[in-house]
């Protein structure tokens, strides 16, 4: 088994100092994010730059230009609901540290994310629902199939579909966290890669639960198969215990400097 | 689901104050550790008391007796390799809260402990290993149903053998967490109690380490099915990464207090 993947998701247009950034071309504040990132242990990093109607094109392609320069290519994961900027963005993408994630498909209107996935030798996240939350794991595994056939049939690996189950929040959803995590066995089981936004399972909870909860999650999620997921990768307690899963997996080999590596 | 059960370890031979108190018949030292534990969150006291060839029938009764009157009734596992002093301390142990759990038995030389158990109506922990750890998971399935077979040919109800699988040290048997935790969910998938010295895994690393590895474990074995745990419940991270997963599994409703709980 491979070592557990972070997409690191802090450049995100949701942050003010981020979206006044990519608005004004400012490359520091999105360089400080993306090192911090990196030094906490991300492998890939994501860049969402929202819908980004007007300017997408040349935006995803500023991005990615401005990161890979700056740090010797890391693997980007492009992330916006505006097509055209993610093919702009993978054109000028540099594949030395790995492909380009496309952020994301889904089995509902956007499916047609797998086939531009496929088209640019890309990995794809592919979200298990359709039009909003799947009512089960049939449901979760009918659109599985639906995906990773679509892609299949487009030439592309069947271990660059990474399925996300969607992580539910427990306020609200707490009964069904263990069918989410019922899906991952299930999906890992195919030997396929999982990944997912896994802290909206803390979702709306005081500030200083959010990462026990988490952490909580990933052990349980990372022993169903979990191979990767899209976090803050400067929680340091998160980071510790998906460290110690790689260890306990024995992805990674112990040593008792495992913590800084 | 049960809410998942903890077992205090503190209250052992094996610690120079608790040793010299359970020699001199003090009870201060063994009272402060009970409620430090009780406080802690844990459910049930283990009661260590070594192998107490001399006095242990009469030492044992001392010690249920100090702790349950003194803790209105708190359940306790007894812990000895002497039969005599377990049976002492069943003679005198009030069950408003719960069965006495005999610790321990195995499919070797302590088989009888499970005699022990089914003559006392009590719940019994049942290794699973014979003769030195189990060579792989036929092995240890195999000494479980032995020691099943046995309890309910004498009568026990299946839930109240609690089999541990025997957590193993990751610096030296790093390949093997696995392992055992697959033995977890095969036994747990047979509707079966388990639990187990959880922190052995963490055995030898940096005292700053144990708590991380350790919580990594319990979410992972949670995942699994495990149902209780022989743990220091003083260690704050071990503590809330189970009531976490205790939410997620939807064994305890969540609050926004739950911690505190």
């Amino acid at each position: 088994m491979g070592k557990f993947i972070i997409i690191g998701e802090r450049i995100h247009c949701i942050s003010p100092s981020i979206r006044e950034a990519m608005a004004t071309r400012n490359p520091e504040p999105i360089l400080k994010r993306a090192k911090e990132q990196l030094d906490a242990g991300a492998t890939y990093l994501d860049v969402n730059i929202g819908p980004a109607e007007n300017d997408g094109e040349e935006l995803m392609k500023w991005v990615v230009t401005l990161l890979q320069s700056e740090f010797d290519n890391v693997p980007l994961c492009l992330d916006t609901a505006n097509k055209k900027a993610i093919e702009a963005g993978i054109s000028v993408y540099n594949r030395a540290k790995g492909k380009p994630i496309v952020n994301s498909a889904d089995a509902g209107e956007r499916i047609e994310y797998i086939d531009l996935a496929a088209a640019n030798d890309a990995i794809v996240i592919a979200l298990c629902s359709a039009h909003g939350i799947a009512a089960d794991n049939d449901e979760r595994m009918m659109h599985c199939q639906n995906m990773l056939e679509r892609g299949m049939t487009l030439g592309m690996e069947e271990t660059d579909l990474w399925f996300d189950p969607l992580f539910l929040v427990v306020k609200g959803m707490q009964d069904k966290q263990m069918e989410v995590l019922e899906a991952i066995k299930m999906i890992s089981d195919m030997g396929l890669n999982t990944t997912g936004g896994l802290s909206n399972n803390s979702n709306g909870m005081p500030k200083n639960i959010r990462p026990i909860m988490d952490s909580a999650m990933v052990a349980m999620a990372m022993m169903q198969g979990l191979t990767s997921a899209i976090v803050n990768p400067c929680d340091q307690r998160l980071m510790e215990t998906i460290k110690s899963c790689d260890v306990l997996k024995n992805n990674v080999l112990y040593a008792d400097s495992y913590l800084e590596l």
